[in-house]
């Protein structure tokens, strides 16, 4: 350790202090330097996990996983630590010694069992070879029977806590996920000391204490009003279950923004940092970043757009809506209820269209452009009329977060004609996220939460296609994140109050975040003809996504049988 | 004319007698020749249309066409029978003195308004800039609301022979499409001397005589029970409608294997073949190629499957089947009501699917394999278990011809996930496609008709897996008609009949046509499989297809609004 500055050597009001934000995604952890001052972003680096999203095979064995599996590797996210951190050190050309502060986001619920020491179960030799043991990626979804029941019962009880995740309980969530361990592997739930979201358990191999922030401990794991279910509820859904949040969740809650540790020399080492720089409480990657895009005053809802999208929106009051992801005070920042919604696919789905790939003279025509697919369609679909491709989608292919709360629907696509094209689809799926970005904001207003202003960020506000039919589709302007980073600065943002370098996220955001009001403004003549869109859109909305007997969901269950009988 | 054998001169009764099928398709047309004692087939040949099917801008001015149109050139179909039928014969090595006859057929309903002496208006400079003066191709559906008047208004005067139809006329026959040209160009209208299937067209050109068929005056042009629609039914669709039959179809009806006349020394220059020859009345392509195909005898559906599927069917009596495209006494061979039922899309479909493109390593792939991407995108949908890809899709891209009549529906794929598939979505339109011919099939069976035997001709029937498919759908073997000609060889059948060289096509279908029994066999365990998904097929079919307020319809109406605001 001797290579590492000294604990405290570190000072805070330098005008050239920074703060790294490390934000971990589903495919990748990227690392940003960040001036404290100014938020100005020196240096950034991304780490691809060598895993990726483990969605076929076990690492360890290679043995086949059943469908809707989605795992990932610790490893993978330590990487991003060793290797992600100190190239952002490097690219930003400070000393070390400048470093004032470190904070993570996380994709969220991202979940693991744990020894009592934080050790994943996942890489002990004993249980490394059981499916069970391994990190539940946020978009594994196989425990919907579970989310299923845990709704039934909270319903038929009813639980108080049900309205405050609009309610249901998704099947990403903790309680779903560790019931699902519990049921189909009890062994691995009796080994499991500690059920820890990666948010947390990150922030554990920095400090080398055990901490649990308010955000994941509200949103995914169901605590409210300063307790978790009950055991006589849990007890219900399995006797083994009731005394699952005093066995492997409980733990005082740390606030955003807090210093829950020093540096670990450990963690010093991997990451070139000093020793005992403050490191802030974990948070998710969605209500992270509201700081970094001017998203923290209430009515400001902000849409991290990427593979999947969040939505996160801070009210002055408690509202009961239905089918957001949840509320939980202070769950964004304090002093405010913080609301979340998402949408469990978007870049995701322009992607997979893209996957089924495209006209050969396509590839040639972007090559020549010197275009990706993605502009290319763009491009090609940016011109014809709102309506002209004659189709409505329902961007449902990795299932619905908000306001369905339902993981075992499906997409669809309707009004498909022997003259459609591959630009067609495309901008229909485009249009698509945008009509379930409508059904949420909707749902918010409708449930007494005012959205007064549209922010996104995320990778995909480069798209001006993407960006223009939400202003129209919302009839609202778009306003834009300026960062590039926004996750990564929002964990900077607060690595900088962790520190104490800002007195609150507020006045840090204020310093170091920014954002560009109406980026783009709506078309009334599109708007109109988007209304008209849009009713179709919720007309098969509501009848593929509500009622007793879903085609979708019966379609899922012979696709699983017909998969599960062949071994594939 | 001297370089051409004289009239007579052909020997009946030689061993080596031909006779010459042309079967004119949606693409090219396709003449074969066929010797008359036991249907060898001893030469073929394709043309190209040079100007394929017309849709987005009018031959003569380039000025584009509305949505939903579809036109055709009718020097295409001449240049069939310049160079086709020579180039079939040449193949065969063969005199022609040994021809002793020619027959074709044609896709129907394809109309066309002409001059008194059979000119087609398109081909005159004064008419030849104005749209409706161009022949309409069978899919030409830009008459769907005047169709939907015609049922309408049938129904309401309980005309007789609407049952007929299915209960619905369709927007693809000629009543509706000439409603289209009086309403919208009431001069090309006016101009019309003679409103004639191209089927009775070609023929026209070939004898120098009009000639009008059984089969297409039943089956499109609503002649039932020796009479078309009254003067006062047709007033009430509009005034001037009143004696469209009478001024512009009427003329005796030639039934199907007749000598209509002999070959004309213009067309014998053409075709090279001998002047006086006998031409057989016209036909249309499915019908045509029952005899070639083992399906005469009564309870035989054949179906017909290329870019679209017609099947045909003999039944001893008369039926009125909900949804069916008719039923004709002597429709398809005399003795016998044949019905007609179809679907507007089948491998078109699947080309449609495939020009959205397929990713790139397949495209090497294919190359690797020599394969096409069909037979790739085929193979790799061949092992999956029934139901693994999770789809189920509606296979109206063209609209749906029976057992819905409506060409305002268009295509839907549920069930979409992101880690669906090109090959899986490939085989869920295959699979689509056997749905729709098994609701036809049960509307037949339910409606009193008897289907006793499944078979299958044309382009399609080489594709094992599409194949297997109906016969796991529709749990019953399906046979394969043994020409790779069926149409044409059809056609060659009625040439046979009405050269006299047989006594009457049911005879002359024994000698010349064939049939490969029980080519494909159900397997139960998959049939039972695919019992449960045709009936989310038909979930979705009765959700799109029925009712009074239909999604499709209005996508349909936005589609159309807004292509023709900007023009295109």
């Amino acid at each position: 350790m001797t290579t590492h500055a000294l604990p405290g050597s570190s000072d805070l009001h330098h005008p050239e202090a920074c703060t790294i934000g490390v934000d971990f995604g589903t495919l990748s952890g990227r690392a940003v330097v960040v001036r404290v001052r100014d938020g100005a972003e020196l240096g950034s680096a991304v780490h691809e996990y060598r895993h990726a999203v483990v969605e076929d095979h076990l690492p360890s064995t290679g043995a086949p996983l059943p469908p809707d599996w989605a795992l990932q590797h610790p490893e993978d996210w330590l990487d991003v630590l060793r290797t992600a951190v100190p190239a952002a050190l490097a690219e930003a050309g400070i000393r070390p010694t400048r470093v004032i502060g470190i904070a993570t986001d996380f994709t969220a619920c991202t979940v693991l069992p744990t020894t009592p020491d934080g050790t994943p179960l996942a890489l002990t030799p004993e249980w490394a070879a059981r499916p069970h043991a391994w990190p539940k990626l946020w978009k594994h979804h196989a425990a919907q029977d579970q989310a299923d029941r845990i709704n039934a019962l909270a319903h038929a009880r009813s639980e108080k806590w049900i309205a405050r995740y609009g309610g249901r309980i998704s099947a990403e969530w903790q309680y779903a996920k560790a019931l699902q361990v519990l049921e189909e592997d009890p062994a691995v739930y009796a080994a499991c000391a500690r059920w820890i979201e990666a948010a947390d358990w990150i922030v554990w191999q920095l400090t080398g204490t055990e901490s649990r922030n308010t955000c994941t401990a509200g949103y995914k794991g169901i605590h409210q009003d300063g307790a978790y279910p009950s055991p006589d509820f849990l007890a219900r859904l399995h006797p083994g279950f009731a005394d699952f949040p005093a066995t492997r969740l409980e733990h005082p809650l740390s606030p955003l923004g807090s210093r829950v540790g020093g540096l670990s020399g450990r963690a010093a080492h991997w990451t070139g940092l000093p020793e005992g720089i403050a490191v802030a409480a974990g948070n998710v990657d969605a209500h992270v970043a509201a700081p970094a895009a001017g998203a923290v005053e209430n009515g400001r809802m902000l849409a991290i757009m990427g593979t999947s999208t969040c939505h996160v929106l801070n009210g002055a009051s408690l509202a009961e809506v239905p089918g957001i992801c949840g509320v939980v005070d202070g769950g964004i920042v304090d002093g405010a209820y913080g609301y979340e919604a998402g949408q469990s696919a978007v870049g995701d789905i322009f992607a997979w269209w893209l996957r089924q790939g495209v006209p050969d003279h396509y590839r040639t025509e972007a090559a020549a452009a010197g275009e990706d697919l993605h502009q290319l369609l763009t491009r090609k679909a940016a011109d014809q009329p709102v309506g002209a491709h004659g189709l409505v989608a329902l961007d449902w292919m990795n299932g619905n977060r908000s306001t369905l709360v339902d993981h075992h629907l499906s997409g669809v696509v309707a009004g498909l004609t022997l003259d459609t094209r591959p630009e067609d689809v495309y901008r229909a799926l485009l249009e698509s996220t945008a009509y379930g970005t409508r059904t949420i904001v909707e749902a918010f207003e409708d449930g007494g939460v005012p959205v007064e202003e549209f922010i996104v960020t995320g990778g995909l506000k480069k798209n001006a296609l993407l960006m223009q039919i939400h202003a129209d589709v919302l009839r609202r302007p778009v306003s834009l994140g300026t960062s590039e980073q926004g996750p990564a600065l929002g964990s900077a943002i607060h690595a900088a109050v962790a520190a104490g370098a800002h007195p609150d996220v507020r006045s840090a955001a204020a310093a170091m975040g920014g954002v560009r009001r109406h980026a783009y403004v709506p078309d009334p003549a599109r708007a109109d003809a988007y209304d008209a869109l849009f009713r179709e859109y919720r007309a098969l909305h509501d009848h593929f996504g509500t009622g007793a007997d879903l085609l979708l969901h019966r379609l899922r269950r012979i696709r699983n049988a017909a998969r599960t009988a062949t071994g594939g």
